[in-house]
């Protein structure tokens, strides 16, 4: 599948790096491509800079939004929540495009741990689907470590991952990619519809206050049945 | 111990009939005890009409906040959000006492699923706290039904119990309780101070969407870290 990753942070290097090595045709777009180039300096992660992230990975090639959104049918979502709308409104036309929306509505502004934007009564992910009514969002993965997103089976037991968005669809077409990432089928629950993000999103949260106080962000949130 | 569970509702019942079963001397506190024997109907969980409940557990008595909460050092939090400052407010002087805050603060004026009247930057139990700041608020127990509160080994598998509140020798009276009722040590995650709240109340959101999804309660979320 030919797949556009808009963000260069730690979640959008880590999704077209393992969406790549699963043989999909992944570009990765940026606002400005010379200005994310000369951007120097690791982030608090330790992840390469863009510069160093194209040269280790050559076959996935860096464009603006509306080059690397054009001709694919999925967006994979991954800039910081306050940038996520822009991101979409420079893609150009995205009627009829599946958006795999990771972001979350995270203010830093008052220190750690951050507060959210957006929250309770709305989320970013309906925000993000009001904007772009033709375009299909679909929110996932939103509710943990990158590393684990894309290799749940590295956690060592199962979990789970959280689906939401208003068509069937590209909800199957997600959760395909899942799949290919290693989620097994009773880890994946679909929640229902984009304004379940309002739960997904407000998991941060607690997210923030269990890595604040394990200082370990390799966990994953599980639903436990007792089945 | 004397303990003190204020409400008389579904969580409060299960609290009480629980803890008077391990063999502590437990009241029930009510704002008007007359009010409370004359309340007919059951709610939308089959729960037990008050006067249902005091004549089938003969060992817990009826009384009013202040009554309830006179002698003993720790009350049980069980009331709705929007009533448990008040409720509080009612019990006199509460100082020195441990408040085990199962309470989340619903709104449900505009339907299901309810959202959350504080939430994000700050938090019930915070506000709890800030109007009582010589008693030991502790917030726990407030993410799940509450028929696994009490008996977490009836799910099956092991789940995560979160604890949050000032004073660590509150914290250890609680965890102790939590103990009782069957939570393992490993299931027992000390988050910190009560602004932790922010995070254990926003998980209501969450909770309400995957219950609407799968129309089952009876699951709790495990912190699962493989291992």
């Amino acid at each position: 599948m030919k797949i556009a990753v808009f963000g260069t942070g730690s979640v959008g290097q880590t999704l077209a790096i393992r969406l790549s090595g699963l043989s999909h045709s992944v570009t990765i777009g940026t606002r400005n491509v010379e200005n994310a180039l000369a951007r120097e300096g690791k982030d608090a992660y330790g992840t390469p800079t863009v510069a160093e992230f194209v040269k280790n990975n050559p076959s996935i090639t860096l464009k603006t939004y509306a080059d690397a959104a054009n001709g694919t049918d999925l967006i994979v979502l991954a800039t910081k929540g306050d940038g996520a709308e822009a991101a979409l409104a420079a893609a150009g036309n995205i009627d009829g495009k599946i958006v795999l929306d990771i972001t979350n509505p995270l203010d830093f502004s008052k220190g750690f741990p951050p507060t959210l934007f957006l929250t309770n009564d709305t989320s970013l992910g309906e925000v993000l689907q009001a904007a772009f009514p033709n375009t299909h969002i679909v929110k996932s993965l939103n509710t943990m470590f990158n590393g684990l997103m894309v290799n749940p089976r590295s956690l060592g037991e199962d979990s789970t991952v959280f689906v939401g968005g208003n068509d069937a669809a590209a909800k199957a077409r997600v959760i395909g990619i899942l799949k290919e990432f290693g989620w097994k089928d009773s880890e994946i629950l679909d929640l229902g519809d984009i304004t379940t993000a309002r739960g997904t999103e407000g998991m941060l949260p607690i997210w923030l206050r269990i890595f604040g106080a394990t200082k370990n962000g390799f966990f994953n949130f599980k639903v436990a049945t007792g089945k």
